[in-house]
């Protein structure tokens, strides 16, 4: 069966300022040292299974010209633009009837744009398993990381015990992020893995879910098929995606779904979720510093320094974030990147918009 | 009798990198709130007590045009360029003949041109108190600070327990930069004031001291002054001025001459070595920070940010100086200041002139 890909680049990144910004947010950015962008490396990544005239990228219209500039090869009929924000239910109802229009039925994987992958290859083999199972019956297939510490930050998957269709386990449940205490249990119990936001499905069978538990959404979503290719195919858009509930893809179908199935990944999955990860991602030098750019550190430890041509030196410090850019420099404690968000609410007060 | 000035404005301010520069050194910066430059603000301090024509300036010919730009009233005869820097004696010896080449004798202070003064009606106050007593035998004086915490970065006086000369108390020695246990005993005795750096005495009175303890530079001074107003003047300067000994003032005379008085001083002096003095200046706000220019502080305490337009925004951060400028930035621990050098001896090993 066709595989098709949705990639899903309406994010805005915050939690990456001031590199990231309203006008070119994470996804959009190279945060590793090939230069390329994550979105490009997301695109890449898949090429292997999907050709490019069946990859569509979700994202909202102010970076339309983004992704032309970064992914030539999409077909511009291929870029979806929201309207406005509707969380990931409808953004993959969007793709999946995009795709409807196209195609009898095929595979649909939904994936995120800003997620790095360490090993290309397995993460490849891993699709491919989920395609395998997705093709059967009405299945819904999810990836799932084994975890390697009690993150409190993501949601995670039960699996069932029993292995299902060879790799795969049938999901339990969907548990919200957890308290510390909690994610402890979850990850020594060993049937726990995180929740990456990744999805394989038949169109067909995303579809018939959604008829099934997200009734008004999908007659929405209906409407918009209906007018793909046709000259009021912006103004369906434009009038109806802001009435579709904005609900989000696993509470909305996947925790009330059957045929479940979650495979663990094992290919170097990092969400690049803060600061913090770069340092992951880039490793560390001698003194734990993660270092990019021009700078001088002199008795400096365990810093990410994310310097540009301006030259950053740094005297007698540790567990610090600096970040620079044209016009914006963070100065965090490692600590404390949560909190960055506290500088964009204090931006948004000053309708500071230059720097959001 | 005429009260003359010498103002000695040859020094880098390495400590105040990166805003220092040695394009642009400290004395040329302002650094408080009233857009004053710290030499400017010395010569208006002295105004009251000395006219402008009878103000001399002591630097190094890269900063020639800086005391024209920043001091225009000053003729430019006044600006006295030290072909090289060769410590506090050679550049005082060098004011004292120009000052005895245009009056018989004279009154002559000399004046650090990178301090900063709380009171300066105090401050003139205590200066007309030193003339008095400059005016008279051959007395060398000097103006003394107050200790109130025992600083290990300043040489201290010892001043005999009488007082001479109503409000001046004769000195017992000077010393030198102490550890902070003789620091300690040396504020809580009551007997020590800080060594300013400020001296005034008659030219006739430098000048026979300079004979009596520094003869080969007193007779290179004398060459230096012969040719003042000639067409030799220059190439006299540029042949004669590198062979003076290099030698600070308190060591070549103050330490040995006889006649030598200190005025305690307490009218809020502040030398500004280092940018942990910019907090005494600017004073704090409720979290403990001294913050100018384009900053957003969360969960930031007890830091001093100077920021000029781009944004400087800190989440989580303490004891931090942080101080941008167009092309470097620094980032200190407050208890690590004193390291700065070591990023400048950074920046000369790697031949990074533009950043010095």
């Amino acid at each position: 069966m066709k595989k098709t890909a949705l990639i899903m680049a309406g994010g805005r990144g915050e939690r990456f300022w001031p590199r990231s910004r309203k006008s070119l947010p994470k996804q959009f950015l190279s945060l590793t040292n090939d230069g390329k962008t994550m979105i490009q490396l997301t695109v890449e990544r898949i090429l292997p299974l999907v050709d490019m005239e069946d990859i569509y990228i979700a994202t909202n219209k102010d970076y339309k010209n983004l992704v032309l500039e970064q992914l030539p090869g999409i077909p511009k009929q291929n870029i979806l633009c929201e309207p406005v924000g509707r969380n990931t239910a409808p953004c993959i109802g969007l793709g999946a009837v995009h795709i409807a229009s196209k195609y009898e039925d095929a595979i649909m994987m939904v994936l995120p744009s800003d997620h790095l992958i360490k090993v290309p290859d397995i993460f490849t083999e891993t699709l491919e398993q989920a395609c395998e199972i997705a093709s059967e019956d009405t299945n819904l297939v999810t990836i799932g990381i084994q975890p390697n510490y009690p993150e409190t930050g993501y949601g995670y998957i039960k699996m069932n015990k029993e292995i299902s269709k060879g790799t795969a386990y049938s999901v339990d449940c969907f548990v919200e992020k957890p308290n510390l205490e909690k994610a402890k249990a979850y990850v020594s119990s060993g049937s726990y893995v995180w929740n990456s936001g990744m999805f394989i499905w038949k169109i067909s069978s995303i579809l018939s879910n959604l008829q099934k538990y997200l009734p008004n959404m999908y007659s929405g979503l209906k409407n918009i098929q209906a007018s793909i290719g046709t000259d009021s195919e912006e103004d369906c858009l434009i009038s109806t995606f802001p009435t579709l509930e904005s609900i989000s893809i696993d509470y909305g179908i996947m925790e009330k779904a059957s045929n479940i199935y979650v495979i663990p990944g094992n290919f170097g999955w990092d969400d690049v979720g803060s600061w913090l990860a770069i340092e992951r991602i880039k490793g560390y030098d001698e003194s734990n510093n993660t270092i990019s750019g021009n700078v001088i550190a002199i008795d400096t430890n365990n810093c990410i320094i994310e310097a540009k041509e301006k030259l950053i030196a740094t005297v007698g410090v540790e567990n610090l974030v600096i970040v620079d850019t044209d016009d914006a420099l963070l100065v965090s404690g490692k600590d404390f990147t949560g909190n960055i968000r506290k500088v964009l609410e204090t931006l948004r007060e000053q309708k500071a918009e230059k720097y959001l």
